[in-house]
């Protein structure tokens, strides 16, 4: 099998006119469609209707050329907006395409393999805490395996939409008394997505997982995860970037772990990692396909050693500062405007800090 | 004579502790006091009041320890703040003293030589045209004069806060009629302070100047000038940062002119020319004072080729945005978030770039 | 032919849930839908896409419905959104439908008719000049004239999408150096919609108007015209709310002017006209079915003769502050938050204040 | 003794012009100086410094007045300064001066009588808990008392600034650890406040109140509680505003309790209890004083029942526009936009309303 990858600058959230001309052009079927990622223009937050809006366009696109109802695309294509393009941010969407029939043989060099899948669906007590690590781990790891992915240091980057299932009132006074309140929100979802990305991955012992450590023990966590979480999902929709040896293609993956918003040495060592030398912007430019990255602003209140203010002005909230600082301090080093960051990122990376994943094309011969 | 400095992050914008300590500790003298210049955490827009309650706080505390009632120190003291610490940066203070007494003595080795200087009141109608152009360079080339400057190459840094003088509906009208519209606002007072800032230091050359120039020709630009402009300001506020070799002290500055706000390489460029190794962050921290720079949302709406959103965001102003990003890509080479961004950089530096200037310690032996 | 109107609480811009009710029980035909007028939760600027998401989804609802791709919807019916629901306003769509043959049959009461039109397309140089002026009151006229109006105070809203026509650097420089420089933006569109609604009721005389009227002579105004202006519009669309004795149904309009943002005895007056005591809650509450209005910060910077700061706020926008206000007043008169105030009301009412109409079920028997 | 008030426009949070002319034409004494109580235009919030800046230019100009260092002043006199003009609120301040000597003289009508004490210093584990409730009450009664009051239905507005001291991180886990996780915010802090209000004036019987039933029980509440809550602040500071037959002057003042933001009846019957006729706007232009209310969007998500959108709203919060939205209710029923409304009001009026206070000059023979 083979991944192909196309990246559009959109005019707006709901321009789709770049993949609706490659469908049109005939060089890709929409069957093959695997997942959509994309920045809106929006806030990224709970009035961000950017996210819906580009979607929405989507499978009105899709859903006519693989034969389904609009409201039923997204149970075969993943979809996955953040909103927010703060700075010097492109607009842009990044369409992943699968072809080819899957078959056993092992080449030489390894290429970039995607693959999908979803949790069980998840009660509401489920949510940060053990029961969601689990099953996240547990589906992490049956992606991974059907990819042929030999080394779980092969995994580069898991996108999840995080589950948030719906609860009462009622729910939440029984859980508390219950002595187990709910956990049933973004910022807890987030995390055990991330643990659980770790766990299914070895980057944390499992004997120091537990309920407790979530959101407490910092020092636990994951250097591909990239998680939002989403009220109302159920199941974790999941998508693993890896390097496997059955897949075809010109496409690769590197990760790396920034250790704060400004890191950019840590960005010139995941160019070095993609085989691309960070003072050659023109093979960037050339070869850069995508960069997928997770930002914070310091919970603890200090960048490299200093105070910042991000968490205490109430005109601009703190996730809309760090998207525009990670992605300014990318964008600089990369040359390139077409930064995906998304924010918040609890035990994704070290605390302050995140990871960092670059899709890049094979350089042709 | 002698430049120190010092710089001092604060706790919030009436927070002048530090400056308190130094004048207590019998350091300095609030006498040799020349210059603070700092920002705050306001969002640099009209009403952004927390520069006024910086200027509050020092007024009061300076003014008692040099025997003038606090609304008269200004006249005495520059003090230069700017609004938005917006991402990364640290509000702070850096406090420029003047000490020892003028002499002829040529030294070997220049050093940082700071004077200030005032326009005389301009009316109206000469605001953004050749007038404020002219009485600015030759202002500018007095106060070089005066720092025993030997070639216009060692101006580096022009900080001016320009005048804005008040005028009635009937002299705009007058003027509108007489086919000369005032350009008595921010926007021109900006632009002709830098293209005075040219003028003086022949970076443009005098007759490609004109009323019609200004805010047209953008290839005119200075690389050192940093104005701002305030409503009300009859006389334009200069201080130019020079190296001599009539000064002495330990500092040292340099500049040079980003292409564009993700210009890491220019940082780069500035921090050799200030003796410093861009690699090693080390010397950096101990050895940097000062970073000053002006940003600007490229009026065309691209960075590096592609689409920006900052130009069409009702939410957050374009000025917030390109603050966010100049100081975190600044940051991001300087290893420190104590970076000075003013913004709005009319014929400073070319379109959609800006000037950034050093300030720095030599190495001690 | 008869009117009848419907008016539905949104969960969120996309959510056409009431009127796919309302289509799947039968009760209304999608070919009888003249208009969908609405308020959306965006920030009713530049980057606000909730506009574009509302009708994404209705062109994708109607479209099935009434054999026409979604992308012609508009073709044959209006749909008008505003975003901004700041304060106590709640999201909601007001759906115009029109049904039975016309007739001649004059009866003895007069009841609301709704008629749309559209100017000829607009050339850059006409927009906020005396030619947008006198096509957009010839269309206004025409479409009374077909709806049966016997007087021109029968009229009580002209709702309007302003042209805006596209144009080139090149054509703004030649208008400019024509001594005529283009006027092709919101402001003027708006400014020109109003007075040509106020040309075609003879609330103002033809010989008041000129082309240096416009945006000059604020005591010209409509008392009935609401518009907002669209950037690529080429023709202005025009909903046209009358009384006339030719229409059935059970549904009236009435309006009035505002004096300013806070008049509440102006609310209460059009509540009387529209046959509604002000004290009768209940009444009002059953029988409202819509409220639109015009709002504005006074540009002159007081209001109730003293000062306001909502043009000196550099954080939130005088538009959503004016929307705010004026809804919340309104609101709290009629005791309904489905308010629709859309902002920035040049000649549309005297200055500072702006129209008020309400549409009301007439009480049954 | 005798209450006198001035009601001040401000130009900035930092002019005190209006008092300084006060003083200078000696038409009061700074000596006598009881309270100021100001609107500021910033944004209310945790980087609002419009506060200090008003609070500092109080303490130059008031400290010199009174042989107090400026940092002392507040010791003295109580500044209570609410961030948040939105919309159409004019900046302002109001001074009340005390003079005359107490007298036990009892005068057949009563007049506004104002007092002020402190709480004494809480310890973080009592805030929000019956500790604070129960203090801030003896306080309360203490200060009635003094006044001379009658009837705990004389007191009509307990302005405070209620306690939050500092804690260390150890405190909070200690605390957390025994089962009684410190409730040391704002949060709560107004919540006991307004709590111990209700206990010191018989609103609401002791024996219903309890450390469960704060922020849970919103049957309890005061109607003339007022509180503001500040980080840092060991003790409450609480000014009393009554009516008492042991005062002179010529003012007044009473109160209400909105039932929602939009309760323009209820601004109308405190007008009426005020003596003020709400149809005589000369009446109301000529006597009223001062209009202090506490707002809150409907934490429920509905105003009058239906969906509001206040608090999912990530580019300007709740706080912003409750305050914008009854203010302009209570401005457009007064005709004065001098209207003082401080938000969030947690046990202030029930849930989704609060208490409003009108203060006014009686009318003259």
């Amino acid at each position: 099998m083979k991944i192909s990858a196309y990246t559009f600058d959109t005019r707006g959230p709901g321009d789709v006119s770049g993949l609706r001309a490659l469908f049109d052009s005939g060089a890709e079927r929409a069957e093959d469609l695997v997942a959509v990622i994309g920045k809106c223009e929006g806030n990224g937050g709970r009035n961000d209707f950017t996210r819906e809006l580009a979607m929405h366009a989507l499978e009105h696109l899709v859903g006519p050329r693989i034969g389904v109802p609009p409201e039923r695309v997204q149970d075969r294509v993943i979809f996955s907006f953040s909103g927010g393009t703060e700075g010097v941010v492109t607009p842009h969407q990044i369409a992943f395409f699968r072809s080819g029939a899957p078959d056993r043989v092992r080449r030489p060099v390894k290429r970039l393999a995607v693959g999908i899948g979803h949790t069980r669906a998840f009660r509401p007590e489920e949510i940060g805490r053990m029961a969601q690590i689990e099953e996240t781990a547990r589906t992490i790891r049956q992606v991974v395996a059907e990819l042929g992915v030999e080394d779980p240091a092969d995994v580069h980057l898991v996108q999840m939409k995080g589950a948030i299932p719906a609860f009462t009132a009622q729910e939440a006074d029984n859980a508390a008394r219950a002595g187990a309140p709910l956990r049933c929100d973004m910022v807890w979802s987030r995390a055990a997505s991330a643990l659980g990305t770790a766990l299914a991955l070895g980057e944390v012992p499992s004997e120091r997982l537990s309920d407790e450590a979530v959101c407490r023990d910092w020092d636990l966590y994951s250097g591909v995860a990239s998680c939002s979480a989403k009220p109302g999902l159920e199941r974790t929709e999941i998508v693993v970037f890896a390097m496997s040896p059955y897949w075809e293609g010109d496409l690769a993956i590197a990760h790396g772990v920034l250790a704060d918003i400004l890191d950019a040495d840590g960005v010139r060592a995941v160019l070095r990692r993609a085989g691309l030398d960070p003072a050659d912007t023109a093979a960037i430019r050339a070869r850069l396909v995508a960069a997928f990255a997770k930002s914070e602003a310091d919970p603890r209140g200090t960048v490299r050693g200093r105070r910042h203010t991000m968490l205490q002005d109430d005109d601009i909230g703190d996730t809309r500062y760090s998207r525009c600082v990670l992605a300014a301090v990318i964008a600089s080093v990369l040359g390139d405007t077409r930064v995906y960051v998304s924010t918040r990122a609890e035990h994704h990376g070290p605390i302050g800090g995140g990871p960092l994943a670059l899709v890049v094309r094979e350089a042709s011969e």
